[in-house]
């Protein structure tokens, strides 16, 4: 009772504060909003869950295996079912289309997709494709055409790569078509296994103005929502990402017969480099993230001082700039280490980097509103991982809706996010989608 | 010139000094003093050290394998021509023997190992065997006969854990016998391949007593004599050994989605670790080391945060009891820096420990005496390396000579003694048993 009477309150804040959004003024004036069916979302999270599992409960739904294959099968029936015109694209997306009052309106796109890690979580990519065909069916259940038409879009193998997303923005070249996935196919074997025409993959691109928005829920994936007691991440932007191989070359000696002071321990200059990240990326303000999450030592026995020491090193963020100044700190703390060590410490950058993909400013704004008028608690933040949002956010304005993950747990069959904040989540989502409905392009 | 004006002084206070040596009292009165060949003994090293070299020149003499078989067989022959008496005995060592005056004191046993470590280096072990045989060539030259009976040992696979010296002491046991040795036989098929008699390998223990003194020869295998500019380290005992298997286990998350301060990072906390154990290692005075020389991580990805942390940490020292007491230091560094990056940091202790072995005091101040009547600058210091010696040490009085290693590198190709050290620690073992020699029992 008492969170009603605050979602009414919020109703004439955001009528207030949204002059020029008709549809969803309209929506007030009626004094009823359509809500999402939570049970619905909860029910289809966990049916979805059971493809791809192993006897022992863990998923491994990955892009062209059959769970994969079974479950987008599944999937689509479900869209039908929502009479959504469905088709797959030369990429191997799932798209449903609905049509809108105006035929000449851009179409407003949201969806995510359904692929998995192996021994993934049954909430990444699932929450905002099943949120996404939960819009659909609330829009049937109360009668609602948009004036612009809707698609539902369920990207292909968006673990391996975000590759659907890739190739309808454009971005997916024949290398990228020949790299092998994590199911053994290569990704045009994988497209072609589900249905996709890797071979014309060119005709599933959409030019920049072909998509009026697209919306995309998902899981927070961390536990900053969680420990701040929130319920809605407005995502600003999906951070870069930047891989270095790190090489320190120290001298292989003895364990017995070397001094401590006479040594040149690689894995000790090593461990000093991995404090030294650790305390350069906490140095200044902001939610820059720094990992170091491999190594690997030469020779690797207990009775010789190690030689030789390799680490994987990642640093993500929103600005490639300050990414770039974190970096140039750790090569300066590195040569100071290498020094006292004597010690060569040496840095070589990885080819795959991603650049920083900024969401829609308007966006962020409606976004952020319509979860206030549904009387939730936001924040601005980054996402820290990669999604297919940011491959659309170079051809269309791009909002992200997140929930909170229990715990912060993700890519592990720990995942979690409750019902209520699935259906939170989508709720925003479909307020979202109305409110921009009223733009007159 | 200058050299031997001083080695004649010299003479004078190891004359005064060494009072009740006979022997080495009548080589003063001479005024003339055995010297070992110098070049004999290069030219023997550089032999040697062709057996088991690959087509890249670097060294396999691996035992039981066959540059090991050649390699014995050829220094076996030497022996004979300098008329020692040779046999194998069951574990495979050589043995060659040379009468004394009085047959009824214990023999004075000399001599290292040949064989080697894969990819190791021409001195280690080689410099005491050739060293060994080079007395037996100096004495005939000078018509020497001592009054106790000479025997050189070869042993037969130190590398491998010390086998010959450990059969010989009565430690080598059936499990022993059947432990795969680097070479793909057992080592009870390696020494059958030598002409050693396993299954009668009780045959050839020496009890306590047996043998008047060991005394070896060997390289430093560390960098101390070079770096202080001295040429003889009289070696007080060969370090205890004892191994732990350290495992940090932390929380494996998405290395983007995981704040900085929400980490559980295990492989931060064994950064920490490895720093504080070089830390802990060096907080109190002595020669004792400290080295973590194996590191693996899991699941070791650029974007994952390591979940668990597993290490290979080994202690050296000549105490036991500072051995326990580093390692108590160390779990309470590891107690807090598992409290404070919220990881849990646990230690095994593998069984495959060694305990010290303390050379002879009367032994060690003859080898100084001796090395220091030869105008040699000496120091006594532990053997890091393990070492035949530490066997014999439980059956007899034992004593080591230390050479310096330039650059302190060894088991590498890189290992390298000068021509003149290995002459000088020949003759410091040459003097050291003509010193002995006066012994009555």
């Amino acid at each position: 009772m008492k969170r009603r009477s605050f979602i009414t309150k919020s109703y004439l804040a955001l009528g207030l504060s949204l002059v020029g959004l008709p549809s969803l003024q309209a929506g007030f004036l009626q004094s009823k909003k359509p809500a999402v069916n939570s049970k619905r979302i909860e029910d289809r999270i966990n049916e979805l869950a059971k493809f791809g599992r192993d006897a022992n409960g863990h998923g491994y739904r990955i892009a062209f295996t059959p769970g994969d294959v079974e479950g987008r099968a599944w999937f689509a029936d479900l869209m039908r079912k929502a009479k959504l015109e469905v088709s797959i694209d030369e990429a191997g997306n799932i798209v449903g289309k609905r049509k809108g009052k105006n035929s000449l309106l851009k179409p407003i796109c949201f969806g995510s997709h359904i692929d998995m890690v192996p021994d993934g979580g049954n909430y990444d990519g699932a929450v905002g494709s099943v949120g996404a065909l939960e819009i659909i069916e609330t829009l049937n259940e109360n009668n609602i055409i948009t004036n612009h038409p809707l698609e539902v879009l369920i990207f292909c193998d968006e673990e391996g790569g975000t590759v659907g997303s890739k190739a309808l923005a454009g971005e997916l070249d024949a290398a990228g078509l020949n790299i092998v996935s994590q199911s053994g196919l290569s990704i045009s074997e994988g497209i072609k296994a589900i249905g996709g025409k890797p071979d014309q993959i060119k005709n599933c691109i959409r030019k920049k103005g072909d998509i009026h928005a697209f919306i995309e829920l998902h899981i927070e994936q961390g536990g900053i929502l969680e420990s701040e007691g929130l319920q809605i991440g407005v995502v600003e932007g999906i951070v870069g990402i930047v891989h270095w191989d790190v090489t320190v070359d120290g001298f292989a000696n003895h364990a017995g017969t070397t001094p401590m002071n006479m040594r040149q321990d690689a894995l000790l200059a090593a461990s000093k480099l991995i404090v030294a990240v650790n305390d350069a990326v906490k140095s200044v303000p902001g939610n820059q993230v720094g990992t170091i999450g491999k190594i690997s030592v030469q020779p690797g026995a207990y009775n010789v001082i190690p030689g030789k020491v390799m680490l994987g090193l990642e640093i993500r963020d929103l600005s490639s700039e300050k990414i770039e100044s974190l970096f140039k700190e750790i090569e300066r703390r590195a040569a100071t280490i290498a020094a006292d060590s004597k010690t060569k410490i040496s840095f070589e950058r990885k080819a795959n980097a991603n650049v920083p993909a900024m969401t829609d400013k308007r966006l962020q704004q409606v976004v952020d509103k319509s979860a206030k008028a549904l009387g939730l608690k936001t924040k601005f933040m980054q996402s820290g991982a990669g999604h297919d949002s940011q491959e659309i956010a170079f051809i269309a304005p791009v909002a992200m809706i997140f929930i909170p993950s229990v715990g912060g747990i993700s890519h592990s069959p720990k995942e979690f996010s409750k019902p209520e904040d699935m259906a939170n989540g989508t709720n925003v989502l479909l307020q979202t989608i109305l409110a921009i409905d009223g733009d007159k392009n």
